[in-house]
């Protein structure tokens, strides 16, 4: 199948890519968009000319209707954007938008937001930082994806400018805590994942469930003050460190569009309960192959590879509800900082500076933690269906002062 | 001012009182109600025939709308409501219900969870029974409200029943983490904040802003499952542990009807950064005179006193968005587990048994941790305008095997 988009084929948003987004211009409100090349696909419009039984999932400012409508749904819909695309007999039925013409909003209404810690390197990064004569990794680590829940009403869409969080800090050596804008901010560079179904208290989702709950991923970077964490975080875990703002990708990528980036997790040699164990093609769980960019003013400062992660998506999705916990449509998991066994594959400025204390090059400047008017940008990667590289949502945001 | 409702004046729901909750019988859909003795004012069928420019916010079933109208309006509809009950010429034109003949739901939908941890005397407790060798309480206790983010879709209405929740558990003395039914299920007897008001990202709310910000207040039980938490709780904080269930009143009562109870807290003896400072009445912060009581299979078994908090509504609020940190309406804030400094006044069964070591009387029985079939009702009273005591809204629950 060949897309009679131009320049489409062959480019990182070839028809086995066909992200989603929810997209305006000056002259139409904002409704769901399909990616296909340097252009995009608008289903609203599409929706309401060619299937107007589709507009309530498709002619709306959000994903979670059409999350809503289940992976049966998602499916059907997924090939139809593909038939508009490759037909050449209804190129004239479609209306197609440059992708820099169109405002992105968030893609999804977020429900409920729970952040990981699933990157063995990286907790064994943080742990040697943190606690460098005591166990890298703590005692739960390998038995159980540790997670917390975060602020879902300060996630923002790709491009939001974020402002310095102010709030506590106190050094070991100080007598007080003082209060100011963060002098420790820094990125996560993480992977997202969008939950596309709901279940009620008291059920559980099991290992095998995750492409019939998972609608799609998103990049995430997970603005976190190092400063007000250390002194905040015990005992009930990381708070106004983490919860003034999240970003994520205006682009959500379908989880069918990351079939050929299946790989096998890098090993777990320790045993799981039941309820975690995963069976993926080769009898051992499924993560997948996605490259990271971590770019600070226009220089890529590490690329964390999502392969290396301990803990997989699906194993992360069964341990969300096995107390029982329910699922909305919107719920959102995040792999927590991605994090490669190499130096310049480090997803965050506290692990590249080593805790601050060993400035890393960025061009000619040599930096620890984020300063005011920086930009990052984190650009997402993976192989594709058709043996190319497809492009995942890009995470950008700029940091202003404390207002 | 004297309600024409017979049986009202002089009672917990008297005219100084005025709890909203969402009601819906058989004949009539879901939309806000106002308790009124043994009665339930339908202010959907109210603001129809009397006053239609409030339906949308009245005639609706969740408070959300009336919320977000913001706290002038809230002031308006408490006056009207008032007006409604008080005044004989109008008793022919609104409808009263049974409170019996209703079904309460959730009465706002829930944006964000926040469950701060309050109770020096909790916190106290807490600290002594798991770390018996350490200091009780740690560093940052005093100078910050700690708290973390719930679950927010977990959120359920009073009765509605909590399935014991299963997950991972590894005592100190077994090699490996098992499986199974919490063995240590537990209540938290907590007091919640209902925010009525939105902020965008990067602002601050102050202290001053309780009255304007909070539209009123709900009991809480934070269901908590022990042994669980004890395993997974570092160093990200409590998550399945909590995330299960956690159960709120189907009455909120306005902050209005609080004015009565205003109480300062018990003394600060740490200076706070100035963001946290709050000059009430006497200079210090204030709190509220709320009593709960604790009653398990119809056995009162703690009597735990709001007016014991270390830290105020207003600190927590103010707190929340000290880092830039939106608001939505519909956030929500809760306490911590209340405790006083007795030994009856303390609202968990982790603290009446210290640990589960000395189980504590329940009629003829001997109990540490909630069984199966156990049924919880928290209940809350305060001081009123009249002179009398208030009823807020009471939190049952009985939990259910795992399922």
């Amino acid at each position: 199948m060949i897309t009679w988009v131009e320049g489409a084929a062959g480019s990182p948003y070839d028809i086995d890519n066909l992200p989603y987004a929810v997209v305006s211009t000056d002259a139409t409100p904002a409704r769901l968009g399909a990616r296909i090349g340097d252009r995009v696909l608008d289903l609203g419009a599409a929706a309401r000319t060619l299937r107007p039984a589709w507009a309530p999932l498709l002619d709306v400012a959000a994903l979670n209707p059409l999350m809503a409508a289940g992976p049966r749904t998602w499916d059907e819909v997924r090939s139809w954007v593909v038939e508009l695309l490759t037909d050449p007999a209804l190129r004239d039925r479609v209306t197609l938008l440059g992708v820099d013409e169109v405002t992105t909003s968030l893609p999804f209404e977020v429900a409920d937001y729970v952040d990981y810690y699933a990157s063995e390197h990286h907790a064994t990064n943080v742990g040697r930082i943190f606690r460098p004569d005591g166990d890298a990794l703590l005692p739960n680590w390998k038995h159980l994806p540790v997670g917390y829940h975060g602020r879902a009403g300060s996630i923002v869409v790709s491009g939001t400018a974020v402002h310095r969080p102010a709030g506590q800090r106190k050094a070991p050596a100080d007598d007080a805590p003082t209060y100011g804008p963060s002098l420790r901010l820094d990125i996560e560079a993480e992977l997202g994942f969008v939950v596309g179904r709901s279940l009620p208290l008291g059920e559980r989702v099991g290992t095998a469930e995750l492409a019939d709950t998972v609608f799609g991923v998103t990049g995430v970077n997970d603005w976190s003050a190092r400063d007000l964490q250390a002194w905040e975080y015990v005992p009930l875990g990381p708070n106004l460190a983490k919860s003034f703002a999240t970003s994520v990708s205006a682009w959500v990528t379908p989880l069918a569009a990351l079939a050929a980036a299946r790989v096998d997790v890098p090993g777990q040699e320790v045993a799981v309960l039941p309820y975690l164990q995963e069976s993926g093609p080769n009898g051992v769980p499924s993560g997948y192959d996605v490259d990271v960019e971590v770019e600070l003013n226009g220089v890529v400062v590490a690329r964390p590879p999502y392969r290396t992660m301990y803990w997989s998506p699906a194993q992360m999705l069964a341990h969300l509800t096995v107390n029982g916990a329910s699922l909305r449509v919107g719920d959102f998991f995040a792999s927590g900082t991605i994090s490669g066994p190499e130096q310049d594959q480090r997803g965050s400025f506290l692990e590249l500076s080593w805790g601050g204390r060993e400035p890393f090059a960025v061009g000619e400047e040599q930096r620890t933690f984020l300063e005011d008017g920086d930009e990052v940008v984190l650009r997402y990667s993976a192989p594709g269906a058709l043996g190319g590289r497809i492009g995942l949502g890009e995470v950008r945001g700029r940091i202003l002062p404390t207002r």
